[in-house]
């Protein structure tokens, strides 16, 4: 089945808006086993909306238009929609009855204007939309299905979602993202090599270097045989790169260790230098992360590093702020100083100036200290100032992850001994 | 002056990668006054590529491409375009062994396969790419301009600015962005209303609620005439919203607050609650931040509020975590524990859980304390948790450098009186 797109707005043209209606259709169709093939992005004009849509509707099977029906003057899907299919606007006061009471509901001032909403082209059924006034509408003919769907993302979601028994005739698909860091998208790809066969269609999407989502798809009608194929599909990707997979779908390195932490009953505390409140900033994006994450210090200056982490004068003076002994003492000194856990700390060079030969920009030195077991590394980090942040947050929120399953586990092993 | 824009790629069509190429391509041609007027976005089809090139060559002054420029087998731009303008591809010795230079030194093990990047459409001229191996490509025939551009944004950025002198005769655009906080879209919409005429054209771009950026573009030849008009425009707005106006094109509410602080000579701290690290993380992401952010405290715990900030036992219990006085005392707190200038504080409630009928989510406590002087405002945000901190640290940010600004217009005042 193929299915195209026309997403229609000037917002999207002017460089205003980047598409990510176009993203959120494609997905939504990929999970009914449907590609979108083509889309057409025009401007909020009838003559161009129609001429997309009589296009489309010759290549396609399926065809989904999002967009313009607002009701200011430059809405007009509407109209375009009934003239390419040469039928006549009806007004249904059942619908806009229904509107109304929304609209008295928020507190909007009714004009005559808002009366478009109650107008739908000739034959065609609704869609309902909860989030917002303008419903969609859609018209099966001729074996074909054609969607008008509400151009703001979070309305164009819900009234996607209230569609989807239109689809359902055309099977399921599952997918299944695979979460991994640690590993380059090629040594991933290097280690899949010869079982790529039967592991496809696989794709693979790098977030940050070290950071690559998988997805996979199985096509099918069959419940058992889709999660048994999955199964199959993950049983290989675990024995090839399992050390790098810290979750599925929707988790996130700051999900799952928060995850761990409350399964261990465990509390942790943030200590950083160069990532500037930003590993306690993605702790703190986790719902009911309160309930095992204490606080944190940003000693962007010594002396904070002194006063509040307890780094010594001699450590600064003679290893410096950015290095080893510093981390470690940050990590520690935060652990002692909200008496948690699990104490973490970032020290590094940010840039883009105060590099040196010997300490470039880049330079992150990470430590996790697990009730006093401590662990430090560094790496040199690529790309500016934001993104070197970015990558040293999650390299130090994954060390934290694996440092507890490892504590966890020893743990375990002593009481079994 | 009217362009379509043909974006190649399976990946756009997958939902896997959002187009933002086509953002940077309208930027750049509004700068010459050329309009983006459609878009195809299209797989990497040699049929589908060529259809779109000869729809687009027949509706538009300039057709731009960007895509499939690269070597694997799913690259088929080049082979597309040779076939819509019915040329042949030659190989370009000269061009070729300069990519092959390039690769050399980038340690790339070469193969036949990198061949591909020598050839050329007959008759079309070359566009470097400094950033990359594919070149891009031009043809101009019939009083149109033909471009074929990389896919990767960071390439195509480089490509089109490579080739400007090939727009340069259709006259020239400034554009001017009027950064705003602390007014609703509609508000500044009902402020302007009769002087939209004067302002126009004139873009709005919430970004989010009570932050909008506007958009001024003036055309022209003359640079005289454009800086006039461009600040009569100012004044206009300046005498409309002017308190709502932090700053211009590149400037952020925390590159803004960096600037006084810096220009004041005076340090701050951060205190966060609800926030959880977000205002540091900000305050952080501006180079050179660290002259002036000592550090900070993320105090989740009442105990973190309690035993760093000196927030007392009694206010926690009789007004709460979330009041007015707690607010207080975490910045005049955090400012005496770092011992800066200024020291902000946010206490709230994110959500989704943790709100009651009194004190709901999205309730927020935010305080500034410029050398003691105190102020202290509370909002109650909407949406997701994300959102909510969001808002909360901007909200923080304008208010701290609009109380360092006040402190500073005073003494000055109190040293003329």
């Amino acid at each position: 089945m193929k299915a195209i797109v026309i997403s229609v707005g000037d917002e999207l043209l002017s460089g205003r808006t980047l598409n990510t209606n176009l993203k959120t259709i494609s997905e939504f169709l990929q999970s009914f086993g449907i590609e979108v093939y083509r889309d057409y992005t025009v401007k909020d004009d009838v003559e161009e909306i129609k001429n997309a849509i009589k296009n489309a509707v010759k290549d396609a099977d399926i065809v989904i238009v999002t967009g313009g029906l607002g009701i200011t003057p430059d809405d007009v899907t509407r109209d375009a929609v009934a003239q390419a299919f040469d039928r006549r606007l009806i007004f249904k006061e059942d619908l806009y009855s229904e509107i109304e009471q929304k609209m008295q509901q928020c507190g909007v001032t009714i004009t005559d204007h808002h009366k478009k909403y109650g107008f739908v082209p000739e034959g065609f059924g609704i869609i309902k939309n909860d989030k917002g006034l303008a419903p969609g509408y859609y018209l099966k003919q001729n074996g074909k299905l054609f969607i008008v769907l509400p151009g703001p993302p979070h309305e164009l979601q819900n009234v996607l979602s209230n569609a989807a028994k239109l689809f359902e005739s055309h099977g399921r698909v599952t997918t299944k993202t695979v979460k991994t860091f640690g590993l380059k998208e090629s040594d991933i790809v290097e280690r899949l090599k010869n079982v790529m066969d039967q592991l496809s269609p696989i794709g693979f999407y790098p977030i940050v270097p070290g950071m690559v989502d998988l997805k996979l798809t199985i096509r099918g009608d069959d419940e058992h045989k889709l999660t048994r194929e999955l199964n199959k599909k993950l049983k290989i990707l675990k024995s090839r790169i399992g050390e790098a997979i810290y979750g599925y779908d929707d988790d996130t390195l700051e999900s799952v260790l928060g995850k761990v932490l409350r399964e261990s009953h465990m509390t942790i505390s943030t200590a950083e230098s160069c990532t500037g409140g930003l590993v306690a900033n993605l702790i703190t994006d986790v719902p009911g992360s309160s309930d095992y994450f204490k606080g944190g210090v940003v000693s962007y200056w010594n002396e904070a590093k002194m006063c509040l982490l307890g780094v010594s004068d001699e450590i600064l003076n003679y290893f410096g702020a950015v290095s080893e002994p510093t981390a470690v003492m940050m990590a520690e000194g935060v652990r002692k100083l909200l008496q948690t856990d699990v104490g973490i700390a970032t020290t590094g060079i940010a840039g883009p100036t105060g590099g040196t030969l010997e300490k470039p920009v880049g330079l992150v030195y990470m430590a996790v200290s697990v009730r006093g077991k401590i662990t430090v590394i560094n790496k040199i980090f690529q790309g500016n100032r934001t993104f070197i942040k970015k990558q040293a947050a999650y390299t130090v929120l994954d060390l934290a992850r694996r440092k507890i399953r490892e504590y966890l586990d020893e743990t375990d092993r002593c009481r079994i001994g």
